[in-house]
């Protein structure tokens, strides 16, 4: 099934052009570079401009340009960082980027009750600089720098989301401008509420298919007394992923527990010039007090002993441990870097926990086999992990070996209980995985879509794919 | 706004009935003693009883039954253990009483992956007696032993929440029976994922008013290595607010942290048969390991020190442990003894944690000058309380009292950025605050509605008032 879109008439593009250059001036781009820019994220989707580019600078200017979009039936895309990974922020029936990086303020910070109102452009690394001082931390963290509002659009999380959730758990309430026109306020600030329906859940992971996000009101949390980082290498893939497994199953709250395959360290020792033994590997971060901390730590090096690993290697300094980090994250343009002029795939996909061990090493085994070059790196405490894979540029062939070998992991996982997309999102890429992942369901979703968006104008060929293709002006 | 409800045709009505008795038999009943006890909650909503009762016995069941009321148009209340408090289970459109209490069946428990699988009729008890022997436990406990079904409808919490959720954050999936009779399934058993709406949020707190949900998946915790409770009791009740705020906002993992006020512990006291000094009073409990535990214990015995708090009464034995909260649990029974012939009603409003003392203050003082019964317990961790009122019987006068304490206690909940209720649900009693509390998002909330319910079969009246009232069968 498909929701339908109406053709982009080019007479009403140019009257709603014409419309939206009144209100923005120059903060309306039509030219090519800004398009071009805007349709492309850094996945391996294909790019598709939009018409036209506005920069918003308010909620009230985003209420107006859906407005003058909606009476003409112009598609709007909602654009943050552009670092989806799934070609969120493509437009393939054209229309217009409504680009929020300019609505990049810290609106309020509630140290008291633990939590920040922040407009959607500002960047999950800008919020955490603005706090520093309060001794409050927000900690979730995808690989890029994402602006909040897009990272609320697509649920994502990172490596804090063993302990600390994701945007799910962490988004306490939301300003919206819907598909009318209208600015509406779902959730509050109080930590729970049983008023009516979840209106605040169901924004969250909508990737912009419901309407702009235009306010996100964060949880924080106190930065912990002790935080102590450590690395540990195993003999055996095998071996690292039972330690994640059982970790998770003892219910040690571990901040972080980061795997990343040989391949991944060869590849980010050669980037970052870093000397880690060049084995599967956990990255590892505790958060507690003092004691707490080295309880937790003395349990998990017990169980990884048990699993082949070796001793670990402790960061406690703070500039230590976001060098760690910051190495983690790199992995990506590591990877890219190995390989110069080709470009990445990301893959995401999760799996319960019990089910982890196998699905990542039937997958790494398929790799192998397949010949292609595709690191693992993975949330693996949530059961979600990532190939990295490498693509050669220009080879059909090489491209049909990723398809199948990222078609069978993803079947994998769902036939595991699992999902085919732990972060990232559906954008375009994991349109087809729906009705698998989802069955019946898939027609519960697109009603709500109906029903919110009648004229899908919000992000239209999104999450589901949209009738119309043929008609539009593109 | 409202929702409409197409009248209830007495011929329409007779041939569903017809339907459901040959589906049935026996399991459909028109008796009025079992009507009436499925149109009465234990709240002081004005009961009123469905035409019809269906005990389904399965899913299939549920969903053959949906799809007879659906062809004749006839409204579905689905009921649990009937224990909800705002009026969730009446019938004011009359209809069928969809009762799940005989699905009562643990369908999988996953030890690897912390989460069971349910029928919506187990019961939070019979779950926690059934994964006994596996090291785990399902913490969300409202004061009734309330149905899993029930409780992930009104989205409900109770006094671990503070350290576990509320079922928003416990239910990992749910399978549903839509209005038109088709059964769907949202979510997956991997602890995150990206891939679409959150429906399953969505239909949690949805007050049966979407679907009727037919099982629930929900997450398990390990028995923590150390349990231990403490009761303190405070010179002011601000001091024992205070001590709540300083606990959370340190961030210290209190598992349970309830507050019982002066009038509540009398009235405990007199019940239970207990000794507990007859003043402001906490009910604590930690998790952890031996040393977290200790170490939790001793930061919240120096907040509580600074904030004239006294000695902390420790119990550390398990089934101790039980009877402290089965003693918190019997608060609202104690109550209903202290005055017999009275009736209840628990009060739920929720706030932002920096603005507890005084919410709480204000509505203390407004109690003291209406001269009207109302102890006070709460979730305080969550900032979340309620007046347990006393209500005296045939008093208009004293009901127009206890309602106008109410409403200024509501509406000093929502002027201070909280919920009009944090873990009852609107039912029918506080549909009034939604427009105050939601604003312009109710309209959202209610074209989901009419996406998902176009006929308004599926609990009408509820959350949102329904049209038609004049014109049902009633």
């Amino acid at each position: 099934m498909a929701v339908h879109i109406a053709p982009l008439s080019p007479l009403h593009l140019a009257d709603a052009l014409t419309a939206l250059g009144n209100l923005l001036g120059k903060r309306l781009s039509t030219s090519q570079a800004v398009r071009d820019q805007h349709g492309t994220d850094i996945s391996h989707m294909p790019p598709a401009a939009p018409d036209a580019v506005a920069f918003a600078q308010s909620t009230a200017e985003v209420a107006e340009i859906v407005r003058i979009c909606a009476r003409h039936r112009i598609p709007i895309i909602p654009f943050g960082t552009g670092t989806s990974l799934e070609g969120h922020i493509t437009a393939p029936f054209g229309g217009l980027s409504l680009d929020v990086s300019q609505m990049s303020q810290v609106l309020a910070v509630h140290t008291a009750d633990l939590d920040a109102v922040v407009q959607p452009g500002v960047t999950r690394k800008t919020l955490n600089t603005y706090i520093r001082d309060t001794g409050l931390f927000f900690p979730i963290d995808p690989g890029a720098d994402a602006s909040l509002g897009g990272m609320a659009a697509t649920r994502a999380s990172g490596t804090n989301a063993v302990r600390y959730g994701t945007m799910r758990e962490n988004v306490l309430a939301l300003e919206v401008v819907t598909a009318d026109g209208a600015v509406i306020r779902t959730g509050g600030r109080s930590r729970k509420s049983a008023a009516g329906y979840d209106l605040t859940r169901l924004f969250v992971g909508s990737e912009g298919t419901l309407g702009v996000i235009t306010e996100v009101t964060l949880r924080l949390y106190g930065i912990p007394e002790k935080m102590a980082a450590a690395v540990c290498s195993f003999d055996t893939l095998a071996g690292a992923v039972d330690t994640v497994i059982a970790t998770i199953q003892a219910g040690i709250p571990v901040a972080r527990i980061e795997l990343l395959d040989d391949v991944q360290i060869k590849m980010l020792n050669d980037y970052a010039k870093l000397g880690y033994a060049v084995k599967d590997t956990l990255f590892m971060e505790f958060h507690g007090t003092e004691a707490g901390v080295k309880e937790q730590a003395e349990m998990v090096q017990a169980i990884a002993a048990d699993n082949g690993g070796g001793n670990f290697i402790w960061t406690t300094q703070a500039e230590e441990r976001t060098k760690l980090w910051q190495a983690r994250h790199d992995a990506v343009w590591a990877n890219m870097q190995a390989k110069p002029g080709w470009g990445i795939w990301p893959t995401d996909v999760c799996v319960p926990i019990s089910r982890l061990a196998e699905v990542v090493l039937e997958t790494k085994r398929d790799v192998v086999e397949a010949d292609i070059l595709a690191p693992v790196v993975g949330h693996v405490g949530d059961g979600n992990f990532h190939l990295t894979v490498l693509m050669k540029p220009d080879d059909p062939a090489y491209l049909a070996k990723v398809e199948a070998v990222n078609d069978r992991m993803v079947n994998r996982a769902l036939a595991a209980g699992g999902t085919c997309t732990g972060e990232h999102g559906i954008g375009i890429g994991k349109m087809k995985y729906m009705d698998a992942e989802h069955g019946g369901s898939v027609a519960a979703m697109q009603a709500v879509k109906r029903a919110l968006d009648p004229h899908n104008i919000m992000n239209p060929g999104k999450i589901f794919p949209a009738l119309g293709a043929a008609l539009t002006s593109a």
